[in-house]
């Protein structure tokens, strides 16, 4: 649970910023290097290699080295995760919602008799 | 579009907090005053004050106050965007994976021939 936590602290941490879901984004489409990824960012390359950095760091991208080229992969499951939370509080409103629904059928079927 | 990536580091960043995440989590099962929040937290009213108004300023949370209390509500739509975001890195995943299929069945009809 504190692991969980400490997880989610770094991956909505990461997500908090329009340059580093643009490249989860784009990582989305399959793999691709650090050059490509850089591209469409009107910044420096060590100011980007911050921003892979903090989400290498959340779990959110591996990157391997062949030569000197360094190609990231997004990891879907880290995000499915961060995912699942939303999904936790969905079905609690859920749930909440359904004894509302509840309560007012008792209440007209008790107006009714 | 500028305003929803705002939205978003805004959003991302308020959940990038455990006692943030557990408070948007009470607030799922109904609206209750801060002191019904801050009371499972070991800190300071003022600390805990800090956390509601980043969730506040995230529009996750809005809160009135009659007299001298102050009762918080869950702004359930802001929640969903930022779960929108999600849903809308998967459906690319699955349309990624989709494409790989076909390109499998592809290869193997070919192999068949």
């Amino acid at each position: 649970m504190e692991n969980n936590q400490t997880d989610l602290d770094s991956i909505f941490q990461a997500l908090a910023d329009p340059t580093r879901r643009a490249v989860v984004q784009r990582l989305g489409e399959g793999s691709a290097t650090v050059s490509e990824l850089a591209a469409p960012f009107q910044m420096g390359l060590p100011a980007f290699l911050k921003h892979i950095a903090v989400l290498e760091a959340a779990g959110l991208v591996t990157s391997i080295k062949v030569g000197r080229v360094r190609t990231c992969t997004l990891e879907e499951d880290k995000l499915e995760a961060a995912a699942g939370w939303f999904q936790d509080q969905r079905e609690q409103w859920k749930a909440r919602y359904e004894q509302l629904d509840a309560l007012l059928d008792t209440l007209k079927a008790r107006k009714k008799t």
